[in-house]
């Protein structure tokens, strides 16, 4: 995994590896969530077999047409090491088609603990090598540098769990320092001048992102939260069968959705399957939607 | 693994379990953290083989002298599926051998993807289960309710972060909602009444508990945040090599010091390897200083 991937540049950034995919196939990331009860949908063993089967039918349909996966880990650990060995190869098939990978972990520790997630999770070489991890700041921003320092170090991506797309979230990510600033304004803050940083000129996107839910994002603007800052990602859950249109998204994201989001649909588009028909009619469908 | 383990009563809740190895062995929690310098000064392999030898080591030197086990999961995912299935084995042979495991992956996400984590980290009968799991709430503490119920399902425990030992995480932890309390507040307070809803009568500990630094902890009665409610078990990293020393522990926890606080040490005891007779004596004089 360490010469230059089908439609990527040697050498690009994450920001830049994703700006190209958005320019090529739109902004349109499927979430591979082998839930328990979709595996029984599709007529599949709840067992490495099965989720191996399910894997390779969602990766059939998106080749070609989706530029970005997002592997929700916890499907995987579900079931134990042969779990991870699926994940592990979907992952690395995924990326040799020309897919970009976002580890869908929400890894979060300090220190050392927090550059070995880092490693295992975005260095190319690893069996769960991805182009970008999802990470959780409960221990504060500052927390993740170790992260960030890995993305460098990688050309990889991190998108910081900042204003999640759950009601629940907002008793931590709303709560507010002493100057009135929200937590998740304090992180998003934090991760804009961090992408910054790392930022390479010639990129339309930085590489430190913010994961901000669908049916959230409006929430930005009322509590002053700049999504525009740093040329930030911007991956959004909670579209379609989860919660949010199109229209809603537009609305919610303002001025940072023309170029910054990136929209996760999982159970919208795995929900048609397993016929493969249906499922590229509905990633078609949700892409022509999104815009 | 679904038969009584040594030293452990069939049907006795992770709290039960927990009060009762206490008694025997004292508060000491040994981390499990194969961190990759400690590989390379016990003169092992950076590989699984490495891996494996080193949680071999630590395992002997705990079997009949320690309670609990804390393996720091980010250092196995490090190493990909192969260190999984050396984290797996070292979790079975822990608990075969009536230590109690602690899967220190700080997990968090909502609905059916928090549930899967807990499924993986919970279940006896999976590959990664282990007696307790810790968790991140940063997206709400109500996001944890599936693994709150996979916790009373299969008679596990979870330690919720709550104050962490790390000073930029108090970003996060100490942020106020409208009425003044803080997010470690909340979060302990809704730590604590689940952990009385789950609760056992007959038993000295709870089965939903916290972790709370051994340098923070006196932060709680700074910012009103009662650690007694609910018999919480209270997980402290930061004893030793790391910060607090036995008298820190005790001034910061209080009254809760007594019977609700395990005291982690992870480089206090396994710097001192990879010598046996060196790592049991810093055990033993871990467990002596910590009362």
């Amino acid at each position: 995994m360490t010469s230059p991937l089908p439609g990527q540049s040697a050498g690009a950034s994450f920001g830049g590896r994703l700006a190209a995919a958005m320019r090529t196939h739109g902004r349109l990331c499927v979430g591979l969530d082998p839930h328990p009860q979709l595996l029984t949908d599709w007529g599949l063993t709840q067992d490495a077999a099965g989720l191996e089967a399910f894997c390779d039918r969602v990766l059939q349909a998106c080749i070609g047409r989706v530029g970005v996966l997002k592997p929700q880990v916890a499907f995987f650990e579900r079931f134990g090491v042969a779990g991870m060995q699926v994940l592990s190869t979907v992952q690395h098939q995924a990326r040799a088609a020309g897919l970009l990978v976002i580890a869908d972990a929400k890894r979060g520790d300090i220190g050392s603990t927090m550059a070995g997630y880092a490693e295992a999770w975005l260095n190319p070489e690893g069996d769960f090598g991805a182009d970008a991890l999802t990470v959780s700041p409960y221990l504060g921003f500052g927390s993740l540098q170790p992260a960030i320092e890995a993305a460098a170090r990688h050309q990889a991506g991190l998108f910081v769990l900042a204003l999640t797309s759950n009601p629940e979230g907002q008793q931590v990510q709303l709560a507010q320092d002493a100057r009135g600033v929200t937590v998740a304004g304090q992180i998003a803050a934090e991760a804009a001048a961090a992408s910054t940083a790392l930022a390479q000129a010639d990129t339309a996107l930085g590489s430190i992102g913010l994961v901000v839910g669908a049916t959230t994002a409006g929430l930005a603007a009322q509590h002053g939260i700049d999504l525009a800052a740093g040329r930030m990602p911007l991956l959004a859950p909670g579209y379609g069968a989860q919660g949010a249109g199109a229209e809603e998204l537009r609305a919610g994201f303002g001025a940072s959705y023309a170029e910054q989001v990136l929209v996760n649909s999982s159970r919208g588009i795995l929900g048609q399957g397993p016929d493969p028909d249906s499922l590229t009619r509905a990633i078609e469908q949700a892409k022509a939607d999104l815009g």
